[in-house]
């Protein structure tokens, strides 16, 4: 089932409609020579223009250190073809040595920001460091997403979505509804 | 399909079982003899212990100066049997008249905070403002939850999940792994 998708731009503004449903994602970072995935489920849109999202990525992470000194990291939205991955990205260490070769997984330039997009992942939102203040108390990161390529196939992608103690909750089937004005936050 | 839910106290370190996979929830209220819903999709877990969640709140919302004077809200789970009151929620203003009345829900008083929860939505979290350095900036309000209240049938309720444009994604099946120490994060 594992595949590299081919991918266009997306409008940055419509990043949460990859993002706002809460699927894990594959945070990919590189300093230095050195680069690393880590597993990642604590994250939220905040803005669409300029495209912010929020994330807490802790400090016993080996990620940690890469996007701080970088100021950079990809967001690679897994599918539930890659559930292994994302289980063994998540259970082990960058420190153990590179995930990309570990896991088999591909990297690939995107434009804008250094750090490695995910092949095999739908969609890739590289993003550049916006605002740090709230790092050292809690870990939170506020990025600015620049570059987004998502996947046109499947329409609707089977993320994987934590709900702690081993379970995933795979994304199920869509519902419609007409929603002039939802949120109070459409662009 | 519309019913109250029996409910029973959850350990404040595992709201991320509910939150952490991205549902979209009902933000209630009170101050001052007033009180709103509001329909929300952009929020993260930050921290198991205290039990810390943030999310953005915008100032064009009725429940903006609601949150900021009392200081407090319950963040209510609902599930699919209640997507067109999300979608009327998420799409009148608390200006409008009281949200409660004109949706049908009901109340109900929870420990810890004044605002109300509503019987119809599987869980409740009662959460008192832990930080507010953010909301100038970018409407970002730090909660910590004081009070959890879930029902535990459903074992896996069906939420809700916005990916923007009319389309909602129902939580699909669930898939189990063993996790020792996924995300780094476990309490």
């Amino acid at each position: 089932m594992r595949r590299h998708y081919e991918k266009t731009d997306l409008p940055l503004e419509q990043v949460r409609r990859y993002l706002e449903s809460g699927p894990l994602v594959l945070v990919s970072s590189a300093w230095q020579g050195e680069r690393d995935i880590m597993t990642m489920g604590w994250h939220t849109v905040m803005e669409f223009r300029p495209s912010l999202v929020g994330c807490v990525i802790a400090r016993s992470n080996h990620t940690f250190e890469l996007v701080r000194q970088s100021r950079a990291c990809m967001l690679n939205v897994p599918t539930v073809d890659l559930i292994d991955e994302v289980v063994g990205i998540g259970t082990h260490s960058g420190s153990e040595g590179d995930k990309f070769e570990r896991f088999g997984l591909s990297a690939e330039q995107q434009e804008g920001v250094e750090a490695p997009a995910i092949a095999e992942c739908v969609a890739s939102f590289g993003c550049r460091l916006h605002d740090d203040s709230l790092v050292d108390k809690y870990n939170f990161f506020i990025w600015e997403v620049v570059s987004a390529r998502v996947a046109h196939s499947p329409r609707h992608p089977r993320t994987l979505h934590y709900t702690g103690d081993g379970e995933f909750m795979v994304a199920g089937k869509i519902v419609r509804r007409r929603t002039p004005g939802i949120l109070a936050k459409e662009p």
